[in-house]
């Protein structure tokens, strides 16, 4: 045997048995991720959202990938969730796309915004019409990987000491809100607030503030809103199905087995599916307490649903003009909504029409 | 050292070796199974859910298990894929609970049946509201361990030759359709017809049929039935959001690992939102060329819906006195679909309201 030979051989046995027991290693290495949640622990069907998930994916790889949750504030708050994962100060966060907004409207597209789609349409189209690909496109230059990780459905439009009828009546009206739909309100003649969730009871009873908005009945009753700000308003139309998303660092992301990456996706598709139900299956049983214990739901009058619908488009006119991310996805976004509509007009919105009137008669 | 000893400590080292190997044949076994569809290739939006469950399950478990799937008819037909599961002909199968109500008709209430839930709510039901652990309850008495697999959405509701105005005009019509909607169209004085899917264009243009119900726009353009039966019916009241199902043969699932098991529940739950998703997609598209090319879009009537709600009503109250399990799952779905309804009227319901009225303004 020729040394070099021999070398070759040594070289071959030895990169073999290197290789049978690092192909275990590779395919299902131990894996320690911190996963920092936008939420509290209160909005509790939301945040065992991240639960859910950390538990699929111990369980799927025999507790090989650990995900340990963070409930909002733990590392960082719930507003530095994207920061924190572009830095890889942790490598995932749990979080809602459109509290970035003032980085660049474009965030709030993953998310919602006033007169965008509800939950079904939204699912359809990131899943099947591009949108997750259009936002990863534009995730990635935060360095950001992100998966559909829960949905609220339609939210309410949020609570009013007084009752508002016109736009007229919304002149001057302090209104916590934020985001996008606080630009459109703007333009409505109310004056948008920010305030932390914990200080909104005080503020509506102080007469601070007019008007709050939070999520829907199941997370808002815990606020006892009804107490002080009695009229609950309806649908709320700057969230008519609200996505949150798994952000994941992309090179974290990147570096990933397939395997893992499939039982992550599958994960992120399980908790997505599972919060909406959540909620579905929690906001009637809230929604009647709330009015046994004093809401008074109205309905937004045609006057200001209009005025708004105006008002939002505008400002994607002048969002489509100034931003061309914003432009580039809110184009496949609108063309996807409108042709939604014209579809959920006809089988889907007339059996639920029928049955709302049905219900009482059974 | 005693021979007690000695034989101790060997056994211990044999054991600790031995058990070290199965360890990991333990909790990642090869495994091959079959998955029998109720499903056609031509029905490909909810025929590739059953693909993409094997793909994710494969991937998951870097190619360990891997489930083969077959298209209808090419172990056992559509109808057979209960027993073959119940028999482990099959491992398990994608199916449709409602072919079963020949058999019980409490396996309609795991599909759908007239006047049920839509697709959101009974998600709600199933995951939350104690529905899969109900039927679950029922099918092990077939051996059958289910999870919820795909939904198609608010379906159409047929393809008459002739309009149909009120309940009069349903006289002697001989229509096809099956299951408790078809007992439900008997009261109406239909004459249901039991007629495969290819021969349902033939039968309808030589007038042997007056009218036929499929799916929704997607799969119903394949069969070209506005050519010979132009006005389309809507909505599909007997199957407001039809769920399919994987039917598990019950001792196959026991023996699964932890970690196969989750993986196959969090794929189920994928590909339930995902096939949804896809239908929602390409329903709008598929409409769209429909109405192009020759179908006319009609609302059931008031005085229709009305006498089919009530003669469904009827059916229930019968199956309900003669039948204990039928009794015990729809006194749950029942209950939980009212309380839903009473949600979704305000927030969803008046969001999508006004966003069909507002879509050509946009």
């Amino acid at each position: 045997m020729k040394r070099r030979d021999f070398l070759t051989s040594a070289s071959v046995g030895a990169a073999a048995s290197t290789i049978a027991m690092p192909a275990i290693a590779q395919t299902a290495p131990e894996i320690r991720w911190r996963l920092q949640s936008a939420f509290p622990k209160t909005l509790d069907t939301v945040y065992t959202a991240g639960e859910a998930f950390s538990k699929y994916v111990a369980e799927a790889t025999d507790g090989k990938f650990q995900i340990q949750v963070f409930a909002a504030g733990e590392i960082v708050g719930s507003f530095q969730t994207l920061d924190a994962v572009t830095n890889n100060t942790v490598e995932m966060s749990h979080t809602v796309s459109s509290y970035f907004v003032g980085k660049d409207p474009t965030f709030a597209l993953g998310a919602i915004i006033p007169f965008g789609m509800n939950t079904r349409q939204m699912n359809a189209w990131l899943y099947e019409g591009g949108g997750n690909e259009l936002l990863n496109e534009f995730y990635s230059k935060y360095n950001v990987f992100a998966l559909p990780a829960s949905s609220t459905g339609t939210q309410m439009g949020g609570w009013f000491r007084k009752e508002i009828k016109t736009v007229a009546d919304l002149q001057g009206l302090k209104m916590r809100i934020a985001g996008l739909a606080g630009e459109v309100m703007t333009k409505l003649g109310v004056v948008p607030q920010q305030i932390p969730a914990g200080e909104i009871y005080p503020a509506l009873e102080r007469g601070t503030i007019d008007a709050a908005e939070w999520v829907g009945p199941y997370d808002d009753e815990k606020l006892g809103l009804q107490k002080v700000a009695p009229f609950y308003y309806y649908p709320g139309w700057w969230e008519g199905g609200t996505t949150h998303h798994y952000f994941i660092n992309k090179a974290k992301w990147d570096e990933l087995p397939k395997a893992y990456k499939t039982i992550i996706q599958s994960a992120s598709e399980s908790t997505n599916l599972k919060t909406q139900a959540k909620y579905d299956a929690r906001n009637p049983g809230a929604l009647r307490r709330l009015v046994g214990s004093g809401a008074q739901l109205r309905p937004y009058s045609q006057d200001i649903m209009d005025a708004a619908f105006k008002a939002s488009n505008e400002l994607y006119d002048s969002l489509s003009t100034s931003n061309a991310d914003f432009k580039k996805v809110y184009d496949s976004y609108r063309a996807f909504r409108n042709e939604e509509y014209l579809w959920f007009q006809v089988a889907e919105f007339a059996f639920d029409n029928f049955m709302i009137r049905a219900r009482s008669k059974t």
